[in-house]
């Protein structure tokens, strides 16, 4: 079966929804029954409950999940079976979750895919529960869906990654309060936490669970780091250059907002931007409407569209090349290898 | 050498520092440089540094520790050593103070051991992060710290009781913004995973690591949940009756915040009460000053004060019943019988 673009988008879906069900049944197991409307609360933020907290016929889930997919195909290419990584892809998706209820607080975001954000709808106090809930069932998750020789690994591994995830949540929230643009160093040092760790530990953990060498299990964990500067570097990229329909979110958002994303660490960082467009992205003064094309223009005079564009590539070209030295066959291999072709289909 | 009230607080103050010195280097390890600043705001809240995260040079710690007391007393008893339970201990310390970090917050407190709270001093954002840092560190610290045969049971037991924390934290909250007081029943149920699921938790921990029998790691298990009822109900008794040199607060803070503690539900709870003391507990009208001793005495006149303290004492000698059921013998075990005469000498 040769791989294409919609072959990879129709595999990760289903692997999503396989951890959805799993999730679910951990879920319902683990939380208490005079707890139940907390419970509702965690399963709205997961897709399955609507604001009433009522059962969704259709669940929306959360689209493609890369995480766990990154350790299932991990997994599966090494073994042929998923099963093994199935703890770690729970506990995986239950970590990117955590950290979305506490990064919404804390970005005060009302919005998370098309609906009101968990500490919109139940308060702030509520929002860190919901939050510090899913983090200690993505251990459970981990300890009891995990073969026994590997579970405690496979937790220090993950915890590290946590450690540096904060660390990462922490560098951007003071980056975001300075009054200057961080260095490009400094701002590969943030998504490398923020980001790329927990992709990495996904191709780590699925490469642990699947009973890799030492060097594959390296050579894998830097093909989730490199690709997850990629996707970050590529999203910030979209922030500012996709169309409405592409991203869900108005045109330049990450402008709007102004961001200190890869386009504005290019653009402003050292000597050479104009000292106008320094005191309108860094100045304490509201953008007008008409600032944000100005802006925008402005960051391709530069020649910075094309400059991030390169290092996006750069990152998935290191993804392909580590990828490569661990040697794999077959099709899960094939798809982790077109997962370095971006973010083409994944939209926000 | 007989065991009485000093030594069991020498006991505790020195297993206390102990975990405080394996804390302090597992943070080193595992915190990166450059996000050195955040390290020291984990520090700050340990009592290891002060506001402008300079080393103290006689750190204040956090006095006796409870939690990991009586998880290194538990071992100590079945094993003669502490070492088995010191990954339980310092991951229950850093739970704990996960929680607190987070509870400031969401109770929106200002000062934490005669110190401002966390949130209070670099804000709700970066104060969502510390406590999510320690709570991935004291996972971290429970993998690294103990033997690889016992690991993965440790970690599920202790993210199981944080589920439960954290749906005694919700089911807290949700009590408090209600116009009406709990049962016993509903009063209960929210101590038993606020507080007391953490003390079973920590003498289930020392009983694993200390290789105890499946009957011996139940009883031990019941021990800690009677006495963490037993000090959650103390410590309610003290918010309404203690002199402020035994509190450091304010005599009946806890009246003052109309708190829906073990008085309240007792005074308050059913039709006997009279109308004009549920409507002053209950009402939105602030308190006048006068308030409060009015409400204390009518407490009183109810019979509350002997009513809680008999309580206490039943959980307590239900504790006491449990730890005769382990067959333990040596001084260990005579100071985990001691901590069942409650909070003397343990302040606030």
């Amino acid at each position: 079966m040769p791989a294409d673009g919609s072959s990879l988008d129709t595999r990760l879906i289903e692997l999503g929804s396989e951890v959805d069900s799993w999730t679910r049944l951990l879920l319902e197991a683990e939380i208490s029954h005079d707890a139940e409307r907390f419970g509702g609360m965690l399963a709205y933020h997961l897709g399955w409950r609507d604001e009433a907290l009522a059962r969704l016929e259709r669940p929306g889930g959360t689209g493609k999940k890369l995480r766990c997919g990154i350790a299932l195909l991990t997994c599966e290419a090494l073994t042929g079976l998923i099963a093994p990584a199935g703890g770690a892809a729970v506990a995986l998706e239950l970590v990117h979750n955590f950290s979305l209820v506490h990064d919404d607080i804390q970005d005060e975001s009302d919005i998370r895919r098309h609906r009101p954000t968990v500490w919109k709808l139940w308060g702030v106090a509520q929002g860190i529960n919901v939050g510090d809930a899913l983090f200690a069932l993505a251990q459970v998750a981990l300890v009891r869906l995990s073969a026994e020789d590997v579970a405690a690994r496979l937790l220090l591994e993950l915890n590290r990654t946590c450690v540096r995830l904060v660390e990462g949540q922490y560098l951007d929230l003071a980056m975001q309060h300075e009054a200057r643009v961080p260095s490009l160093a400094e701002y590969e040092g943030m998504i490398a936490r923020k980001t790329a760790a927990l992709f990495a530990c996904a191709a780590r953990l699925g490469a642990i669970a699947g009973g890799a060498t030492l060097e594959q299990e390296e050579a894998l964990a830097e093909f989730g780091y490199q690709l997850g500067l990629g996707f970050q570097e590529q999203d910030d990229v979209l922030g500012v250059w996709a169309t409405e329909a592409e991203t869900g979110k108005p045109v330049a958002a990450d402008v709007g907002a102004r961001k200190k994303g890869l386009p504005a660490v290019l653009a402003l960082h050292g000597s050479a931007a104009p000292e106008w467009l320094r005191t309108l992205y860094l100045g304490p003064a509201a953008l007008a409407p008409a600032d944000v094309p100005r802006i925008v223009n402005a960051f391709e005079q530069a020649g910075v569209q094309a400059e991030a564009e390169r290092r996006v590539e750069a990152h998935f070209a290191l993804a392909r090349e580590a990828l490569s030295r661990v040697g794999l066959r077959g099709p899960s291999a094939e798809l982790l290898q077109m997962l370095t072709r971006g973010l083409t289909g994944r939209k926000a």
